[in-house]
């Protein structure tokens, strides 16, 4: 996992170069025939990395897109319509049937169909009519990095794309070097800081959403740590009455208009004393860790994660497990 | 909490009385001018209701249905391109910016609005084309119980009025009935299976997801129990990695071609020696619970839900927790 998620910047950047030719020929065909919305299709670590998607085509394109519920088609055998929606699917290996039924059913149906996968000889590559290779090279840990970050610029490429926005396809240039910037952030007060906890609660808004459950999934796979993700709205509307003294809280403030509610969010965290971990822009006074910067503060997050599985590896050592390879679970997993 | 659930039947009768003339109005609406998909604006219990409205919308008119970010419209301000969709709210006070503020913006942008709302004074009342109240009554427990019911009802009332859906409107018309026999179902098994348990997972699929859910957002407010959701696909896909011996499980096992799989997956828990609480059809031999059954399979997760929140407040009190008032949490929550 460390091995693997270290080479993450060298695949993006391999990613970005050899990407060039299709993310221009999807630009012509996305600018020239427009879909009215998305519907992602993915499951785990890639459908966080879809939800990163979505928000990014409500936030530049201005467009609402759709994490689909595979089962209306993988178990109900549902028609569902599509024709107006650019379909997009995610996913390391490509072989899971519950993505590539509804792909199937969209092919001739939807807008347009994309994977963007790392099997480009995958079964779900041959039923889209668009394949972007993520570029991530074998991956052998269960526990993605590598692939899950090839995702998110993947994403990032697209929707740069679709909407001729040169700034983010600058930024997603200079990404390798922020990248290598933030693995040698220090994070291991989060190390000392989650050694003993049993359940914790990562929080984000934004792009930071599909951070937060991001890592609530490595904590579970890789030091069995029961974390769940939710946004700073979504965890006043109930969840936050398990908050007491003491109660572990991961929260990423990345900068942008949401930034100040999150501090507000983790002061009155700290007033209940939650040992609270706070993630934020180098300028905050009372941030624990650095959230990295990058280029285009859309991308932050890429970085954010980097730093994420470095510092959730070394706990999962120190707690005794074996990162790469969690209970239970296989590299390829196989649902409907 | 426990009146209120009781109340429920009632609640839901007079809702489907009452609201008669606006479901026709909506119904002649929209099989007019059919919108493409809907996008749903809510928090906590009410978006899982609108989750629930989500999947109605794909398994019975073939239509994506999207849960909207909020963020997007409260903290980025960005316009988001809904002409073709139908915006639907749902709340039960209709006082949080963050529902006010999206439905303002698509008062005229959408293909039409509609709020699903208890409060039908409310400022969120005021801006949306169509009010369909949920005739609930005045809600005073912290955790909703009636006015999450009447949600799920006004959903299905809605799709079934989109969709010419005779059958689920007749459903509906049986449903107080069929919820006063799940109010009397014996769940104190889940009793003493969770008096100990200090984080759950409960389990889903389609229909039963939005009802796992809700179920763990009760447990979290409640009985201070960690608990959280997931689909049976999502849950092997990592979380999985979680469950050893003992661990506890609620399972939803509703009849439907979704069942066999949720069958094997409580089997292959137990074969882990996981502590699982199965609710599944009374046909079932190794069911726990049963799980009841209505005129309309789309409806069972309501006369579900009915049971569960009867369960949950006996839990609550069991452990010493007072249901009405969870710590840290008020009434109206407004968020944005």
């Amino acid at each position: 996992m460390y091995k693997e998620a270290m080479e993450a910047p060298e695949v993006v950047a391999r990613q970005i170069e050899n990407n060039r030719a299709i993310m221009q020929t999807l630009g012509r065909e996305f600018q020239a025939n427009d879909p009215y919305s998305l519907v992602t299709v993915a499951r785990g670590s890639s459908d966080h990395a879809a939800q990163y998607l979505n928000y990014l085509a409500g936030l530049l394109l201005g467009k609402l897109s759709t994490s689909l519920s595979l089962s209306l088609i993988t178990i109900y055998q549902k028609a569902i319509n599509v024709e107006r929606s650019l379909a997009v699917a995610i996913s390391q290996s490509g072989e899971s049937p519950d993505l590539i039924e509804p792909m199937k059913s969209f092919k001739e149906k939807a807008h347009s169909s994309v994977a963007l996968v790392n099997a480009v000889d995958s079964p779900l590559a041959r039923v889209v009519k668009w394949v972007v290779p993520l570029q991530a090279g074998e991956e052998k840990s269960v526990a993605a990095t590598k692939s899950f970050i090839a995702s998110l610029t993947a994403s990032a490429s697209l929707i740069a794309s679709m909407g001729k926005l040169r700034e983010l396809q600058n930024g997603l240039l200079e990404l390798p070097e922020n990248m290598k910037k933030a693995q040698d952030l220090d994070w291991s007060k989060a190390i000392s800081k989650f050694s003993k906890a049993k359940r914790i609660m990562v929080v984000g808004r934004g792009l930071g959403l599909p951070l937060a459950l991001e890592a609530a999934l490595k904590f579970k796979e890789t030091c069995s740590i029961q974390a769940e993700a939710f946004s700073s709205a979504e965890i006043k509307h109930g969840p936050q009455t398990l908050i007491q003294k003491g109660y572990p809280l991961l929260i990423f403030a990345n900068r942008g208009p949401g930034l100040a509610d999150l501090l507000v969010f983790a002061k009155e965290m700290r007033a209940r004393k939650a040992q609270v971990v706070l993630v934020a822009p180098k300028e905050v006074r009372e941030k624990d860790l650095i959230f990295p910067e990058t280029d285009h503060p859309e991308l932050d997050v890429i970085c954010a994660i980097q730093a994420f599985y470095l510092m959730v590896e070394e706990l999962s050592q120190e707690l005794g497990h074996n990162p790469d390879r969690p209970k239970n679970l296989s590299k390829v997993t196989r649902t409907k």
